[in-house]
């Protein structure tokens, strides 16, 4: 498929999307996922041949497991499918309501985007994920899947495709699959016809699509995240929340990176916390003052604090006060979720008030940075953007919204010069109904 | 200055702006309106130098009319900086909280950007403007203005600079200021310490900066605004709208651009509309269908259909249906406002749904697309992106917000596996107390 083609039919299709209900796209969500109840044995089939393609071209294990799709994994898919259906609608809320004069309104509704790019690597499910998250907030969404994926990916895309046509105004070039490493390059020209793009992927992939792009990227490129146990931290809490923020889940991007330690409390805590880490068969990589006080920390190199280590690695520093934390994390973190331990609450809002992170914690881990645990019900990603949409994004990520304003006849004259009618701005609580 | 150093010195006060509070950003406002009174002979001496030079050198007379500061001109600087003091601080405000679990509380808080980058032409006011909305919304500036204000924009640079280091813990650099064509080159590069660009000025500069830099850009390059006169519109009433929209300021981004209307009206309006605007010396430029209609109509050229004359200029074309209006307005539209007028309910709600622009309207002039009018009391600009901020965009567009999480020793591996605790996602009507 020629990628402005492609895009174009999805731009086409954005345009219809706006006119179709609430109601209508949930149905959608629906079929959808009885199309892959129904079609279980025959996704398994097809994706088995990715898997078996990719023994044989060597693709590392951890891979082979995220292009698996299995019977636990397909049935967490349904069961998501069922659950986005029944979440409340993100279209056609009123933001804002008022009167500028009498007769005069003004509504701020929210809307779709209009068309998403999303970029994934290996796994399938995604594929649902993102354009189902898409269907249900009136985009169009274009996707560029993993080549290793390839016939599992054009398979679920058929599905989706066959199952929404069925649907009143619901277009099935609502969804389109790219599959080169060409087909990319093209798509993040395209400014004119995309208006968002998400990447899901490594680092890598995220950065060389911010690099290549002016289309926005919503998503993060890494997560370098810090917990700093501070002079009064309780400190066999302190162990079990930077036990819990390494060890839990270290291959993801809100683990633990680096952990910072206030010089008055290092003794007494890195001493039991590397007793904790060493049983776990975490590899330290420490400051200085560290290594003096744990005398088998390897030491960290000045790359070490700004790599994001996504294993059983972990940064360690001594820092002389609370401001040295704050400043070492404004410097090397990604912003994407950073803690403290402190039992001082005026220590804990400094931290959180200028620590320039997505996601502030005092007294928990930085793994509950999350839009699941947030309690979003579906998330698109982690953003460390500044703007639109910040920290763990929900559904609130795909919409935008746009002003309306119904007149009887206003003309901008009547309220200019000596005879100047008055704007009275007076707040309605009323709902746009569309 | 070195630019690059600027930005150094820019993000590092905004890192302390976090800790100032809104009753002292408000304070410091009021010095800066009090100085601007104090100093107003002085002001007026040094920009009557820039106004001399600019006139030595031929510059467009409306671009040195925006140049000067005169007494009306600094009298409505003071009373915006006084008013800006009242608004409520856009800072701090808590969007959401949320009891996660038992002593997990999740809280949604507005907070700064961190550093703004403004770039202007001509007209020194919009100095003051930009730096004291950054002011109150906690930001630091750094400002690019045009070189034939290069006078009155150091000495005002200045001035600001002076009047807020009198505050506790406002940093003078949070206001940089940078002068040359080559500065503006740098700064587009510096996407580390630059978090927003908000461009003011021609579209041909918007454009440029939005084709050089990976920052993100608030702001609209260009204004092509419709009105869709309908089959069933009151044509007295759409008279009076089309004539407001196109003559009431024609220089202008909301200005009327294009007139589109419905055949069955269109002989009856065109007529009465054409002698309007013969009166008020409109050149039309008409497509055949109109041509047959008005005799004296110029014939537009395809060009005309995506250019914005900010003139009086207006093309004018005779659709079949409300569908093909739409149709042609999310072809050529800016997507910043366009508008219909029409009687009918059902029809006014599909365009208002259906065209894909930051402010859509019926039956009322597209000048009514400000911020002012919306009753927003500053405005940062009007923005065509669909993220973040789009329309008319108030100091909310200067804000975004973080995730604070205070928990008491809450770890993840308690709410995974067997006896997994469960979250309760309890909406509290808490407020941040920062």
């Amino acid at each position: 498929m020629d990628v402005l083609d492609a895009a174009k039919r999805a731009r086409s299709a954005s345009r219809n999307m706006v006119g179709v209900s609430g109601e209508t796209r949930n149905k959608a969500l629906l079929a959808i996922a009885d199309e892959i109840d129904k079609q279980k044995e025959r996704i398994k089939e097809v994706n088995s041949e990715d898997t078996e393609q990719a023994s044989k071209t060597n693709l590392a294990t951890p891979l082979i497991k995220r292009l698996n799709l299995n019977d636990s994994k397909i049935a967490d898919l349904t069961k998501g499918l069922r659950d986005l259906a029944k979440l409340e609608d993100p279209i056609g809320k009123t933001l804002l309501s008022k009167q500028l004069d009498e007769g005069l309104e003004l509504y701020k509704v929210t809307c779709p985007i209009g068309v998403i790019g999303a970029v994934f690597e290996s796994r399938p499910d995604a594929l649902v994920q993102i354009a189902t998250l898409c269907l249900k907030s009136g985009n169009a969404i274009i996707l560029k899947g993993g080549s290793e994926a390839a016939r599992t990916n054009e398979f679920l895309a058929g599905l989706i495709r066959n199952s929404i046509r069925k649907f009143d105004g619901i277009p099935e070039d609502m969804v389109q699959l790219l599959e080169t490493r060409e087909d990319l390059a093209r798509l993040l020209e395209l400014d004119e016809y995309v208006d968002l793009l998400i990447p899901r992927g490594s680092s890598e992939l995220v950065r060389f699509i911010k690099k290549n792009t002016t289309i926005p990227v919503l998503g993060h490129a890494e997560g370098i995240c810090h917990e700093y146990v501070d002079a009064d931290a309780a400190l066999d809490m302190a162990v079990e929340i930077c036990y819990d923020a390494k060890t839990q889940y270290p291959a993801v991007c809100n683990a633990l990176n680096t952990l910072l330690v206030h010089q008055d409390v290092a003794d007494a805590f890195l001493s039991k916390m590397g007793k904790r880490y060493q049983e776990a068969h975490v590899e330290l990589r420490g400051d200085e003052k560290t290594r003096k006080i744990l005398l088998y920390a390897k030491e960290a190199v000045e790359e070490d604090w700004s790599t994001e280590h996504l294993d059983l690695i972990l940064n360690v520093k001594v820092v002389d006060s609370l401001q040295q934390a704050i400043d070492h994390i404004n410097r090397y973190s990604s912003h994407h979720t950073d803690g403290i331990v402190t039992e001082s609450e005026e220590r804990g809002r400094k931290f959180l008030r200028d620590v320039d992170s997505a996601v502030v914690l005092q007294n928990a881990s930085t793994r509950f940075s999350d839009g699941y645990r947030f309690g979003f019900g579906a998330e698109v990603g982690i953003s460390t953007n500044k703007i639109h949409a910040r920290g763990p994004v929900g559904l609130d990520g795909l919409v935008t919204y746009k002003y309306m304003i119904v007149g009887a006849g206003h003309v901008v004259s009547s309220y200019v010069g000596k005879s100047a009618k008055a704007f009275n701005h007076r707040n309605l609580e009323k709902h746009w109904d569309p």
